[in-house]
């Protein structure tokens, strides 16, 4: 039940082009993406952000997805949100997925529409209907193609986000399951059956029901347990089709290769993220181990977006009291006196709390040597019953993240 | 019914002493204070952090004042938490109630006991024992020494921050009602009958379960309505005495008198944490209106929280897209088509959103200038049925709060 990790993005699974072009929606670079199945319209899935200020193209792509679970393109644009826009909005991200249709040969409700950028902007139609007419034109199952996709989706990104996999489902054929992402701040996303964007392929043959279980779970573990500012979007979206060219038996219920493999996609996505978060110089992973029943995930998730942990991870500072306080107010019901708090990383393991009682104090010397690495992970054993597990992945609070966001424009 | 703001603190009331001395448990400067009432112990109130990993004195403090609600004498020092130290750290607390209690003539549970400081360390009890015996020959019923005990709890605070006001009882009495805070950082109180310490007098009768039931309703509109970085502190304690001296009929239920001066008091040391915020430069005040029962304190909350807007603050940017983004995560339920949002300061008001429709786009050269003031108020009408309202503080998020939280040693 390997997972086999490929060079390449969403291009890797059969049946798959993309493109990524200059509309001129951002002052400079690539801002427009555009995702195709040379098939049509293929059995998909989606999630979505649950913020209740959804933005235009969340809304109708949800909409879409609800018709006929299959989807044909995905067409994004970066530079602005088309978030909290009226019924302007709608109208935009309406004709974006209409034009998009008319040029590829699918029904309107065939196409997944993404923004990202600035919210409370109206889009410029007439860059993103050139942009689109353009990047029809420039379709190919290149690595090169995927990789034009990747970068045309980012805003403050430092690096365009990939994954491909290859795993076999339990038939025994093997299939290719790939991504790419975006996001670096306003990231803790809340996603239900993702300022983040995913978009992932698969050549599997998938029920699309299969799929929509299968990606929320595989988001659970994942994007779901990211958070960069505690600052959940109103554009959050992951997009999953699944072309079918593999051959295999239709996937309709769980299958362990598949999962693995999406799960290892999303994880790595999500890690990427993080660690291309806005400002971030170093990476944590909060592991909770011997939580009660329905705690684990709040406990990580409070600690991974605690301000103070996070200002303490960037001046590689073991400040474990902070972790402490914040596993207080998490809502996670545990007994002090059974705390168990480690500090790993490459250069080794340092017990910071054992069992309630403070090891050698908040200043110790080996944890300060430990922290000197760009991935830190906090082991916190709540020593409860129930002996319920999750992992959170956070980044530290930098001079940079402030820098970025006290003048952010695009 | 007028609240008359008085100079001074704590000992504004009649029958208070105070004192701040250098016991040595910080760097440098005063670090412990002693607060006590000359008539011994008064009917007195309490308020704690509800935070399940709540500090050594949090625990002691609860459980004295839950025995006969009366206190004489509050002890508190900076530099050491006494938060997660286990059973050697009760021990500790128990010790500076015991001498504090010997020296004044007191019973050990009329002693309150405070810490505030790292976490995961020991109190050095040698320097605090010599401290508080040096404390009780300098207590005194002056200015000074009321800002000298202001004083010595604090850690990052820039100043000390002391409130006094004089209002009317309802039997027309004049009373004085007065307190002292420290809070800089890990400050998102979640109070239920406070890194943060505010010590409250009052030279009112009043019955000690009327004093409870005042604090807690004057705590839901002042310090749990504030957040410098939502993370919530082990070691939050509110602590009111009441002498007794200003001879009216004892307070027994709601007196409004009383209740708007306790209100005013609360609020102003709310807005001074804010205000002396670590790193802070500006303040911003959330003021929610036309909410649904029981949703308008969280949607304040969640945007005087969010990281991106605190950070837009900082550079004086009206990017109130964040606002949106935070509405739609905060758990409160509204239509956004009804949101209306203004942006206001001494310079003028200007409207960003009205009625679900951005006005002129996120980037009105109006609501830049309007924000070029150190305070800001951001009105957000979410048009719902039931009107309910709630107004919370936060600051900014700036370098100084990064460059202070990652290397924290206090």
């Amino acid at each position: 039940m390997e997972v086999k990790r490929l060079k390449g993005g969403v291009t890797e699974a059969e049946g798959f082009l993309a493109a990524g072009v200059r509309a001129g929606i951002r002052p400079r670079g690539l801002d427009l993406a555009l995702l195709c199945c040379e098939d049509g319209a293929v059995p998909s899935a989606g999630a979505f952000t649950t913020s209740l200020t959804r933005a235009a193209p969340v809304i109708l792509t949800a909409k879409h997805l609800r018709r006929e679970r299959r989807l044909g393109a995905i067409v994004a644009n970066s530079g602005c949100a088309n978030s909290f826009t009226a019924e302007r909005g709608m109208e935009d991200a309406r004709r974006m997925a209409e034009l998009t249709a008319e040029l590829l040969g699918l029904k309107v409700h065939q196409v997944g529409v993404a923004s990202t950028g600035m919210i409370g902007k109206y889009l410029p139609m007439e860059k993103v209907e050139r942009g689109i007419r353009e990047a029809v034109t420039k379709l190919s199952s290149s690595r090169r193609a995927s990789r034009e996709a990747a970068r045309a989706i980012l805003t403050t990104d430092r690096s365009p986000k990939e994954v491909a996999v290859s795993v076999e489902t339990e038939d025994g054929t093997a299939v290719t399951i790939a991504g790419m992402a975006k996001g670096a701040g306003m990231i803790r996303p809340r996603l239900k059956t993702a300022t983040m964007l995913v978009f992932l392929t698969t050549d599997a043959r998938a029920d699309p029901l299969f799929l929509r279980s299968c990606l929320q779970e595989s988001l659970d573990r994942s994007l779901n347990m990211i958070t960069v500012d505690n600052d959940t979007s109103t554009n959050d979206m992951v997009l999953m089709m699944a072309s079918g060219r593999a051959g295999n038996r239709e996937l309709r219920q769980r299958d362990e290769g598949f999962q693995r493999g999406l799960d290892f996609v999303l994880t790595e996505l999500a890690k990427m993220i993080v660690r291309g978060a806005e400002g971030a110089t170093r990476m944590m992973e909060i592991r909770v181990k011997n939580a009660r029943r329905g705690e684990a995930r709040k406990a990580a998730l409070t600690v991974a977006g605690s301000n103070l942990l996070k200002a303490a991870l960037f001046g590689g500072d073991p400040n474990w009291g902070r972790i402490v306080a914040a596993l207080g107010y998490s809502g996670a019901r545990f007994d002090p006196r059974k705390l168990t708090l480690k500090v790993k990383s490459r250069r080794g393991e340092v017990v910071l709390v054992e069992k309630g009682r403070p090891v050698g104090g908040p200043e110790l010397p080996e944890a300060v040597e430990v922290m000197r690495e760009k991935e830190v992970v906090f082991e916190i054993d709540l020593g409860e019953e129930g002996g319920e597990e999750a992992t959170a992945w956070g980044c530290d609070l930098s001079y940079d993240y402030v820098r970025i966001n006290s003048r952010y424009r695009s």
